[in-house]
């Protein structure tokens, strides 16, 4: 990529050459062609076909390495066993992006040949779409390289879209929807080019105001993340993704990773960025049309206009779901409202002027919550009644929709009823107005307008990393691996712990009474003993555990007592010693897991422990890395978060330690790429000010020495 | 009720008198005149205006006393003022159903006007419908008794609805949406008729099919759950209802109460009942045209087919959401489909043809996939290609369904593209096909269809009861309310328990040690003591409590110490004795609660104790009587269930001991009118076998001697 073209000329091409253009109707070719010939595309356009004349009234060359002038974009068109041929070609004639429209590739088994072609596009510095897609539309100069509808609305939205099929679909329906397009872009099999590489020229260009991705699967998810955190902030990024379902989920790899779903972390994830997810086309389409025309809120001051009762309950619900505020002061709405509406309505907010109110009320009452100072947000319910007329409905809502917005006012309109009524609200939506059909739908629009403007509002923080000592670590993998482990043993895994500095239980394995009492004492009291021996794995079943010793004397016993049961258990077991380590205290359960994502790389997962996360399945993840404010709301997004406030009159927690830790973890899991599983649990969490402590740990590592992000 | 006309009557009447009527376009009497006899109304009409004359053609009378024949209903549209003199004269004509459509009273807060009229009316036998609302449309006589749009289409969905002004709307949007109805009322104030009256007719009306309410608010709820629970095993009803938010919750009147937020409430009421609560509007209309048109499919085995691989995966995911599973026997399914579909097409379901496909293979699989014995429902996605051409597909879709549909198969198709696919989508619905834009929408649809499946095969059950002993327990309550107190004290509390059969742990009051030792040799050991005396609230905290007592001895010791820290911690303490009860080991907390909920009367409550209930909120609610398999249920509606089966080696609980607590607790307040509340927290639930204990209690009993339900 560093080394690549310019993504300008992906997107801005000088001049394109379409390789299998033909003048044969029904041939994609041809399509091509004719969609790039009739949307007026601005630079210079070449056809590429081996009989050589010409094609759409334009002079065609037998090949590329025919044309005199340079060529910035080839799109592809013909079928798949003489691409790689035409890819070399290009390759020689020095184009930048190859646009790979071809299919049967990578899609059906045939990977090796879209590999050859890759590489041979890299060899020549050249970059690839595809293949297996649509194509490319690009408002900038209005290139139609798609065989898809004709007639693309230009506008603000940019799409981005791994189904073909859905694609052009897409296309018909912004039309339809009233939305424009500042360029769509089908990505198919990725063989090189995805989502990063679209993203890096969008967040940056100024026709787009809205970015909306239809995602299948994600493969380049570290780098993703750190685009969309950036340009989350900059533009509303809207995702629908498929494969909710299980038959897209993960194999579990562990314990932490049974719980990751990989459409759970995908869903963290997403929010995480500031991404908003619709779980359907049809609400995809709503938000980014709402997205892309209305003026951002100035406040938070919402008012409800209605004229039914009924609907206006139920936007008042949505809003609670949406997270939106409606203005709560009575007198203020009593005053800007009393002399529009008649006695018999309401001026709480909904604001009701009822069924019986004529069109001249339903208007003379917004434009009372437009003139307002103090309502920056307006939200206007309209449910048929007797008089409605579409004409005169139609032209009141066009003309209060434009006055207003360009005033920077919030708006839009939801009507409710028959023929008539849905007719006026697709007239109106095809106008580029903010008009629904349903309550919830125009909602569902504010909440994530009003998301954006929090993400805006979010600052960028540093990442939150700590000093480890990797060296030392890739030394206990070292041996771990040398010995052919794929996990480390317990002392392995407290040594990697000190050397992140986590804090574990102290604790040293004594050979002798001497060493027992020496370290004990050394180590203050209490303190507990158990007996080391591969031999003797039920250890309390053989009276090799003695607890909460607290002097010298007990210690002497308690050795004694440990090495005369264990003899009598197993006369023959070998024994390497006795463990000795510091007593720890109950302390709330919590787990901290940290994995790599089969999409997104390192993952940190927390949860409150034990029961929580084994029957209520509360954890909740983030991707790495984060800076300190998205550690703290991991913690905050679990439901059991209160237990580390506190709760029945309990002291709160340690919080402060316990995102040290968590901060410490990510850090290991990043440092050290041979890491693939960690697993904390459960994590003691203390009172305020008394910190954390590890009680049991499971570190998994790769076999390979290298691991490939 | 008992007392009152025949409802058939209502929907039926085969005489209709409008007093208001008028000649005077604009009023709301020449509207009701107008659609009654374009309507077509069969039976007779009598115009009433003290102007007489004659009314669209119609002899008027000026006095609805001047008829000669029977009037079955009266419709009355004049001002709030007069209705209650001609109530009267209504009531002297004989006749059964007034339908008051004159706003006015109570909704504005003349609540006394509306009660006069009520009581008129009950002491001539009559019923009202309304006041304020738009009055009643039933297809069964072609009675349009409405101020709404003329054009009803006449079908097999009865709607229900609270608002007039959402009401009028609906009339409109089913037209539109090619949903025919059997009738359509407006209930308005409720002032006496309600939902239960209408559904005891529709239960039965062989041309309705499906139901839907919408309902702002429930008066008669207890009456409302047994008609629920008995129609919608018979017919799917929907329901959509408004205030969901904080604002129309319930003012928390106890701990439990402060959990059941009365939507919370409704929510799990409405589960119980087999009934389907849609969100929106638009989800609700969608739903009962599918139910109205859709044959219940004879199996679970669920095809998709598509032409697009994104829309697929979108489908197989909401499949999932929506409980439906699809058929998954590759074997079979390459059978049915290889021949059909185009080789680098896919036969794993979804079954995939790819954008490259003709219609003429889409058509072939989706015959391919109908005409399957095992295939019994499918769903059909079409994603726009370039060739879509709206009539030919329009035609394929229509006869495909014809002929499948009447053989009995389950089908609806979801197609996804720009003005010519909604085109289509919208022509195919108004000729009421089961056509969608969404793929959600239509997934969500089978999803229902299903739920509706489970209803009709769910038994009735007995309701589940115990004995009590309701006398002794009056008599407890009679005791606390002559002290003035609207609770009971723990002993109290306890006696109650007993008189229900409720275990609670063993104890007695102690007055000298012969009593103490006596009692606990009888009682059995471990045992606990505590200082019983108004003066010590914090027993502990005076060395008033002795735990763990094991034999005679201890118990004389504990007696004699309890009573001297006693005297030392407050020398003029009254000490009444010492309570000396079984000491109970720690079981699994839970929590019962009962109280009566405003809109549904006696409603259980269940969770897991502690730190389950406050933090997670993890309750659960059904409203009573219930049989055994409801109170089952609403155990396993909490999340954190498995701790009951037992969890990390744990034994399982004894979920048949709490079941008998919990229709104990059920019996209590359904029987003992005066109990508001009753609060088991915690009950401890032992191993299976070893039973439940109740550790504390709260009741709360009603201050008036008389509880209306």
């Amino acid at each position: 990529m560093e080394n690549g073209p310019d993504i300008k000329r992906f997107f801005e091409p000088r001049s394109v050459a379409v390789i299998g253009a033909s003048n044969v109707e029904g041939k994609i070719g041809y399509k091509l062609m004719e969609n790039i010939t009739s949307g007026g595309y601005k630079g210079e356009l070449y056809p590429i076909n081996p009989r050589g004349g010409e094609i759409f009234g334009i002079k065609a060359y037998q090949q590329i390495t025919d044309i005199e002038g340079s060529v910035d974009m080839a799109i592809i068109a013909i079928p798949a066993s003489f691409v790689l041929e035409e890819v070399r070609r290009c390759g020689e004639k020095g184009v930048s992006f190859l646009t790979i429209i071809t299919s049967g590739f990578s899609e059906v088994g045939e990977s090796e040949l879209e590999r050859k072609i890759v590489e041979t596009a890299k060899s020549y510095r050249m970059r690839i779409l595809g293949p297996n897609i649509f194509g490319i539309y690009s408002s900038k100069v209005d290139l139609n390289a798609t065989f898809g509808p004709k007639g693309v609305k230009k506008g603000k939205v940019a799409i981005i879209t791994q189904s073909g099929a859905l694609g052009i679909a897409m296309i018909g329906k912004t039309a339809t929807e009233g939305i424009g397009l500042s360029t769509i872009v089908s990505l198919g099999n990725k063989s090189d080019m995805d989502e990063n590489d679209l993203l890096e020229y969008l967040a940056n260009d100024n026709s787009t105001k809205v970015i909306l991705a239809y995602i299948e699967g994600i493969t380049n998810g570290e780098t993703l993340l750190g685009s969309l955190k950036k340009i989350s902030r900059i533009k509303p990024v809207v995702v629908i993704k498929s494969g909710r379902s299980k038959r897209g989920a993960l194999a579990a790899a562990s314990h932490t990773g049974s719980l990751a779903g990989s459409d759970e972390v995908f869903d963290s994830v997403m929010k995480q960025c500031g991404v908003f997810r619709a779980e359907s086309l049809d609400e995809g389409f709503n938000w980014i049309k709402f997205l892309a025309d209305t003026p951002l809120p100035k406040s938070n001051s919402c008012v409800i206009v209605t004229n039914g009762g009924g609907i206006g309950v139920l936007a008042t619900d949505a809003c609670e779901k949406y997270n939106i505020e409606l203005m709560d002061e009575p007198e203020y709405l009593k005053e800007t409202f009393h002399s529009a509406i008649p006695s018999f309505g309401s001026t709480k907010n909904p604001i009701d002027i009822t069924g019986q109110s004529s069109a001249e009320v339903y208007k003379k009452t917004l434009i009372a919550a437009l003139e307002s100072n103090r309502i920056s947000s307006v939200m206007a319910l309209y449910c048929q009644t007797a008089d409605f007329k579409k004409e005169p409905y139609k032209e009141m809502i066009t003309l209060i929709h434009n006055e207003y917005m360009s005033r920077g006012k919030t708006i839009a309109f939801s009507l409710v009823g028959g023929r008539e009524v849905e007719e006026c609200v697709n007239e109106l939506k095809e106008n580029g107005l903010p008009a629904f059909k349903g309550v919830y739908e125009m909602v569902s629009c504010f909440g994530v307008l009003h998301r954006f403007s929090e993400n805006k509002a979010r600052r960028e923080m540093e990442i939150a990393e700590s000093e480890i000592d990797v060296e030392r670590i890739e030394n206990i993998l070292d041996n771990a691996l040398s010995e052919g482990r794929a996990f480390l043993l317990s002392q392995e895994a407290k040594e990697m712990l000190d050397a992140a500095d986590i804090p574990t239980p102290k604790s040293f394995v004594a050979r002798s009474i001497e060493e027992a009492v020496n370290g004990a004492e050394d180590m203050g009291y209490p303190i507990v003993m158990k007996i080391v021996s591969r031999d003797i794995l039920h250890k309390s079943d053989a009276g090799g555990v003695a607890l909460d010793l607290e002097n010298k004397e007990e210690v002497m016993d308690a050795y004694q007592l440990i090495i005369r049961n264990a003899k009598n258990y197993d006369p023959h077991a070998k024994i390497d010693g006795i463990e000795v380590a510091e007593m720890i205290p109950q302390g709330l359960e919590t787990i901290i897991g940290a994995r790599r994502d089969r999409s997104f790389g390192p993952i940190l997962m927390f949860g409150l422990g034990g029961i929580y996360v084994e029957v209520m399945k509360d954890v909740s993840f983030r991707a790495l890395p984060m800076d300190r404010e998205e550690v703290y709301s991991l913690l905050k997004d679990v439901r059991s978060y209160p237990l580390l406030l506190g709760v029945r009159g309990e002291e709160s927690k340690d919080i402060e330690e316990l995102i040290e830790v968590m901060i410490k973890v990510g850090t290991l899991i990043r440092k050290v790429k041979r890491i693939t599983d960690i697993e904390i649990n459960p994590l003691f969490v203390f009172g305020r000010g008394k910190g954390v402590k590890v009680v049991d740990i499971r570190i998994m590592i790769a076999m390979e020495k290298e691991v490939s992000e």
